[in-house]
């Protein structure tokens, strides 16, 4: 029997705040009542927000996938052609979904662990003169991987060649946590979902989606009815929607964006940048290796481990479970076994994810894995580089020589 | 500002117990745990309890609606034919998605008064020589007029011609509630979800579905993945989904399911029809008319209400909520403003339910709505009917005449 | 197994609202960091405006005992005389701790249905020519009978001999139900607790202290630790206590001073006497007998009905338990099986009255006590006769005449 | 705004576990009601297991002050000697407490690093040939010092002159937490509280009481009524309480018992063995003083530390809440800006203890305050030496030296 509180250090769901729990706690409401609008119109604003757009944000009753789905029955025709890039498990999953609804997939080879390259996804719209490619559709966050595709870049890409195509943009595990912009950016439609950056439950899909998006709706040729853009936005308008929706999960979102929205989101990306250092400087430390080969790609949210040879990841996960209470990703698909990955996103703070690092250290050495001792400590003065920007008190007097002399000690 | 416990009486969602709040209220586990593959057995096992099924149920992160599609999408492909009746609203909006897949619905005329009639399907069914009608879709309780549809006396009719139709039930409103059995009554998917019956908050959508079903699936043509059964039982029969899933909604379904376990489905299903009763006791003696015209098809979960001519129902529903802090269903579609529908479902009980109608009397009042007093009274009367099978002592000793005699003191 | 959701009407404690007790479901926090101090402050501020002083409020981890016995402990002194009434039972139990304390109690006897007597009190300290009564106690709202007593009449009273006796008001369960006003009527402790008017779990004790008692705190010879005003008002000037706080009932005793303040003492009030009146009406009806003799001084917060002759009020209230979920309060002492007790205080409001008196009204037919029927539609009748000030639509248009022609018909 | 999960390491109250909490947060009930009376039951049958009694534990409405005070009221008489060891701030007020209540307090002088002297007990007992002494009274776990008093040997002390005194034992922070036998060591009364080892909130005190105690109650002379055993003790026998007992804190110490012993009391405390033993480690690392001097009374359940000269305890302690969200406890009276303590107790686990330690190291940084890094991986190494009996797969099988090696590297 486990003892204490669970570490789930997954890279999502993500831990839930009490403070969300506990608004997700109350009864149900009538969901045509002028209380509940009022919840409606507080979680669309709230949402733009997040999404950093004016336009409309959807939300499903759904997980994630249900928003993959949405995307593409709203945007695209069966027969259309669609630019992705193969940056990992969750692109190949998005793939194969395309392909379900008859979408023809110019899938571009990646070794998962690197992003989606710019200059190729250029090159290639460069190609297509008679801009056959009606969508590019990308994984900002590889959840798979902790590579992180640099969005920005790819509509300087799309836009360089001057290709129409719409830019369609997975963020279900950086949303909520890293540096994202869909106005910004003019990505037609982001993807999303609840339980990750958002800190809630899982059951919640997102589509925030541009004017032209919209408009590709509402001539492109996909039989739906759950999913079908239009049919939201009508009662939404109002705060209401079309069905019965999670109200539950709505009440925590409220609260969850009230929480991001007072840390403030620059100081929520930060945060994230400096546990996801942290933990490459742990990872360095013990002599592993990031699975993310580009340091411009480094997950803010998570970091896929590679196991040395002859060592299983899923064994080791199991030994950090039974023995220190901790729940690790297990590596996906082609990685299975090779890599474990650890989340530190969400309500994640410096003294959980250290808690976090220390029962990886432990379990490397309980598992046999071969790792230099320390990696926890080098984490630690990883973290004590942050800018001490609220507390000019904190000022690190102690002197790094005279660091090193403890040690020596 | 409404004072005191809200008595939230629509027909769904349901008020939440509890016990199914507090379950919800824990923190999300990993979905790929062993801890995990035993919450989703058990409420997999549970499911097949309720919906009366050794097959399988399957579980969406989605509303009722998502289920509809489920059904949907699974079973017909382009082009077919279906028989579906009119009950009400919902059998219509299950038609407008039917339609919106490419299913050519025969839509039996109803008046929303009555059932879907046996007789009536029996005899199109007896025309269709050449077996084009693929499904016959029914809602067994429409939660827009009251009305429960006779399943079982479907399927005899289905079976007395000898017509390979598939039954597609809707029991968005009656399951767990209302007498159900999927297997006895062949239903090939019955469609239901989490916020009626199952006193849960709304995020989860349901399929049971039988062989004949299931084989279906694995000819029609119909895209789809999200939905698709097939991706969804293969990694359920670990206790797992393919997607991740709307966690502790799970958890609350498992104490849901304990709860009515606990209770016994049998005597979960005589509470409903006591408090049905008791509530038309209530209509009656008002002066006021049920939607529902047969008798047979009384809904245990909820009563539709046709108010007086010359009054708005959403006008009295609204003086109802700001002066007693009780919300009640609204007509719906061609009913809007005409009725107003009480629920008695979930974790309704005696107390509840007159608390419930004393706001529906005291309302009319309140709104000037002509009718009778002693309604609640009425209903109360039909409570004390109900047998004391488990209490002897309970015996009305009272005799009739002598409470008639304090009636006239 | 009883089904649905339990009507807690016993006159406390009373049942405790969802916002309550999710602010109470949160962590503990250090009780010595500023947070708290926050907490501590925001408490004893609420708490003055509830108990209507400008004087401190002190809160005890304790029942409402504890807080008689501070009250006790630290005004008077071993063989100090204080002149008591007996209201009822715990006015007797108040006496009955005074005499463990060594005091002398002048025990005005009383019939147990009526309030302490101002003229009474009057003449009795008027013949005090020497000053040895040292204090008044009076019990405000006496939970076993369901009489209020007039403490402003007292007030008036005592001052109208000149008498320099403390006043020590027992409010345990009028407090934030019924008007008080510790300050205005010069009352030197108030006594109360959390789990009435304040509609939280039990746990804590309150004394509301003047400067008068104060004063005599610092002078009496009493022995004591725990109970010590002035070891409690130092760090509480700060917002901290002596010892560990109770914190998770006064995150609580935040939310429920909040939800006090937002409705208004005085709707609070209002509200109380309309229930109160509303279950009179029903007792009435019954042809039942009200203990408290004196219409001045009916309950706000409890009904306590006397059973016909031959009929045990214990064997009833298990009946209502049993059938329908609803616990009662018992008659105490002397009382016992003789009379139960309607709680209708707190977070009660109409519909959940009328749902609390169809459960004694069913009751009494299912456990044979003779009454009439239609004690429930007293109720109501009685409560549509509230002031419709905040809605002028809801005047009611029905005339009387009509409605008795409905009832003839 | 403090960002993620708050670390409550401050020796009690302790974080309350999500079970516990959920737990409590269910609607309060009727403390008269057979429904009650099994609550009574199991939580008293549960608190002889944890006090490792047979006899009666006394559950109060109060603070762990309080059953101090019921303590010293229920046995001893005005006038009474007792002998008392000044273990720290806590024994200091208790003995404050006792001298309040007219005890003559013989209060054995002590340096607040050791725990009480059962020799020096002895010794003084030896003397007091008139048996004079009627109780001692001694704290087990020392809260403000970390120092664990050794009970079986101050009861042997006792024993071997013969001498007839009560034994008071305290286990205020040790209940729960350290191993402890009321009835094997022969204690008369052992206090406890709900805040520590029972991982409860704060408001509920605790008595276990000795046959002895309670002979010596009835003949005691002290002014008593809230606290008076034996009026606890008539209702309790039927599981219910003299007044209205702290319901919800009850629900939660239902749970917590079950909790413990589902882990196993000799679990809970080799667990707390095993996470003082890392702390001792880190502090020793970081050339820190822990301020117990004796090894045999380490305190399992906190760890006192000693500010090296010129730092302030407080500061730095403001500077880990800041800087880390973690509140660490302070120093005590004349410990105060000396030392500070690190609670990990309760809920504590390994990786909430690294993350704790942590915290402290990079708090020691951020302060300026000197000490050599490498603590939080002293710790670790300290965990991973415990034996590994449940799971033999986690047996290390990196050498030592090839450790050294990778330290070296």
């Amino acid at each position: 029997m486990p003892q204490g509180r669970h570490f789930l250090q997954i890279p999502g769901p993500s831990p839930v705040p009490d403070r969300v729990l506990r608004a997700m706690d109350m009864p149900v409401i009538d969901h045509r009542s002028s209380e509940f609008a009022e919840l409606g119109k507080t979680v669309f604003d709230g949402c733009q927000k997040i999404f950093k757009t004016n336009g409309p944000v959807i939300i499903f009753p759904s997980s994630g996938t249900g928003a993959w789905e949405a995307a593409i029955v709203n945007t695209l025709s069966p027969g259309d052609k669609v630019l992705m890039v193969e940056t990992g498990h969750f692109a190949t999953l998005w793939r194969q979904m395309a392909a379900r609804w008859g979408i023809e997939v110019d899938f571009m080879p990646g070794d998962w662990r690197h992003g989606a390259n710019p200059g190729a996804i250029q090159a290639r719209l460069a190609q297509d003169a008679t801009h056959a490619i009606k969508a590019v559709m990308v994984v900002h966050n590889e959840t798979s991987t902790g590579v992180t595709s640099r969005i920005g870049d790819i509509r300087a890409a799309i836009d360089s060649v001057g290709h129409p195509a719409l830019l369609l943009v997975d963020t279900i595990s950086s949303l909520g946590s890293v540096d994202y912009r869909h106005d910004e950016w003019k990505v037609d439609v982001t993807v999303s979902c609840s339980q990750k950056g958002f800190m809630l439950p899982p059951g919640l899909g997102f589509n925030a989606i541009s004017e032209k998006a919209r408009a590709a709706a509402k001539t492109n040729r996909m039989p739906r009815s759950y999913w079908d853009w239009e049919e939201m936005l009508k009662p939404n308008a109002a705060g209401f929607f079309p069905y019965t929706p999670a109200t539950n999960l709505l009440y925590g979102l409220r609260e969850a964006i009230a929480m991001l929205l007072e840390e403030g989101l620059d100081a929520v990306f930060a945060r994230h940048q400096r546990l996801a250092a942290a933990t490459r400087a742990a990872v360095a430390h013990w002599g592993l290796e990031v699975l993310c080969l580009e340091p411009a790609e480094y997950s803010p949210v998570l970091t896929a481990v590679l196991m040395p040879p002859g060592h299983d990841a899923d064994k080791f996960r199991k030994t950090v479970l039974d023995t220190y209470n901790m729940s690790l990703g297990s590596g996906l698909s082609k990685l299975a076994g090779k890599v474990f990955r650890i989340g530190h996103l969400g309500e994640c703070n410096e003294l959980t994810l250290i808690g976090a690092l220390s029962g990886v250290e432990m379990g490397l050495s309980a598992a046999g894995v071969p790792h230099r001792a320390g990696g926890v400590e080098a984490a630690m003065k990883s973290l004590e580089e942050r800018p001490q920007s609220n507390s000019p008190s904190h000022l690190k007097v102690v002197e790094p020589d005279r660091v090193a002399d403890h040690r020596d000690g």
